[in-house]
């Protein structure tokens, strides 16, 4: 059966959903999210099969890929699923060149345990699996719920999924733009509706801890503060801290039009 | 001597230049760049021990990292270097704040070998180095041959990579922008002089090859074709076709900006 496993089977009379994530297929933020979909259309969970936080918008171009079927169990029955031995981005571009039987109308990433917010944004696998998707020209969604706890409740950032799902479905989004929707920690009835932002200012302020192994050789491990820069009312970090759901329209054209002037200007001067 | 590696002396009355790339310290794009920088500085260079193509922008925060002396020469003798077990992102990170003895001047990732333009960038190791140094606040460029063939000449884009590091190191550049440099695989005076430019949109075409493994097992290899888009004369794809170095200015901040309004609209008619 793991050696031939049966093809998706995504009749053209209901829309065609492809889930992913970076915390791994195993994660409960996919169970989540699986659950909080069920019934939108036919599901297809195409996911890394390891943790991959953190990755941003790596692709494994020098090694290939395996894509393992899986079993994959939600609400209403069983899921079409397969574990991939990549990232978040070949999860995307895997299913919808070569897996799924036809290109899906929607993709949804998530729901990423912890918040993928300003600076953050380029950093997560979970964003760049819906970069990925509105780079191949499908409509897309990553999802996150600000909380690292891991008895956290994904309940209300499900229902949000679900809602911007149907809206996404219904009235598509324009080409290359994806959402970044973080849900606050909050039960469903707590939340104060939906807050279109863009993304904060901010920076880590970092700090390498040095510790010695058994050998007492040096390794260094990444920790540190994050501290937000911007007082603006408009960000992802003030929508979330007033108890909205924060939506950013993302794109991945990393040109800084504002400077292009300037630069040439600079060099005009000294070519 | 491995255990008890020398720190780096960096006299402050001359430019600390960090040097980084994506293809690994033995790379030969990044001794071209060593070399064609001597003499500007202090130089330090700090780059993966392992080839980190197309990791874009991720960082290790699962695992540690280690950083181990390595011996690296270039043209008026030792330059002193440290192997990171991470990726570029990671390098730039931990020299920053752990293996230098104070922040860098400049950061200067490359030569790498082969383009990074237009959709590319966000995939691009070479790319998030400088990125990284631009989000931790130090002026940064990130230096491109467009040529793949491993016997490619890198005396142009050396060339090119000092002048723009002089000029970057006696003018600064905006906080939080980098440079995007793309060098067209000609002779350095065949090349028409540097042009300012945006990302062109481009899209891949891509096919995963599916093959066969001895125990008859399917995998999937990334290729594909690469298509421009963008008949614009302003892109980094027409400046390099026209015999121009590309020069982009970057930044970090994915928000869609134009979208704003519209989905702001969107979510009133239904929150």
């Amino acid at each position: 059966m793991l050696r031939s496993p049966k093809p998706l089977d995504a009749p053209t009379d209901r829309p065609l959903v492809l889930l992913t994530n970076d915390d791994g297929i195993d994660a409960f933020g996919l169970a989540a999210l699986t659950a909080a979909l069920d019934g939108l259309g036919t599901l297809a969970v195409v996911a890394p099969m390891q943790e991959q936080s953190a990755v941003g918008h790596a692709i494994t171009v020098r090694d290939p890929v395996r894509a393992h079927a899986w079993p994959y169990e939600s609400t209403s029955g069983e899921v079409w699923a397969r574990a991939v031995t990549g990232t978040p981005a070949d999860c995307v571009k895997l299913a919808c060149q070569k897996l799924l039987p036809r290109c899906p109308d929607l993709v949804v990433s998530g729901i990423n345990q912890g918040p993928n917010t300003a600076v953050n944004v380029i950093y997560s696998g979970t964003v760049s699996a819906a970069t990925e998707a509105a780079i191949l020209g499908f409509p897309a969604l990553a999802v996150s719920l600000c909380s690292w706890d891991p008895h956290a409740d994904f309940e209300a950032a499900g229902r949000y999924a679900r809602r911007l799902a149907e809206r996404v479905l219904a009235d598509g989004l324009a080409p290359g733009i994806l959402l970044n929707v973080n849900v606050p920690d909050l039960a469903f009835d707590e939340i104060r509706g939906v807050e279109i932002t863009r993304q904060a200012k901010a920076r880590w302020e970092e700090e390498f801890h040095e510790r010695r192994d058994p050998m007492d050789r040096p390794y260094y491990w990444l920790g540190g503060e994050f501290i937000n820069l911007d007082e603006g009312p408009d960000t992802d970090l003030a929508a979330i801290d007033a108890g909205f759901v924060s939506v950013t329209p993302l794109q991945h054209d990393l040109t800084a039009y504002d400077h292009l002037a300037d630069l040439a200007a600079w060099t005009r001067t000294n070519p």
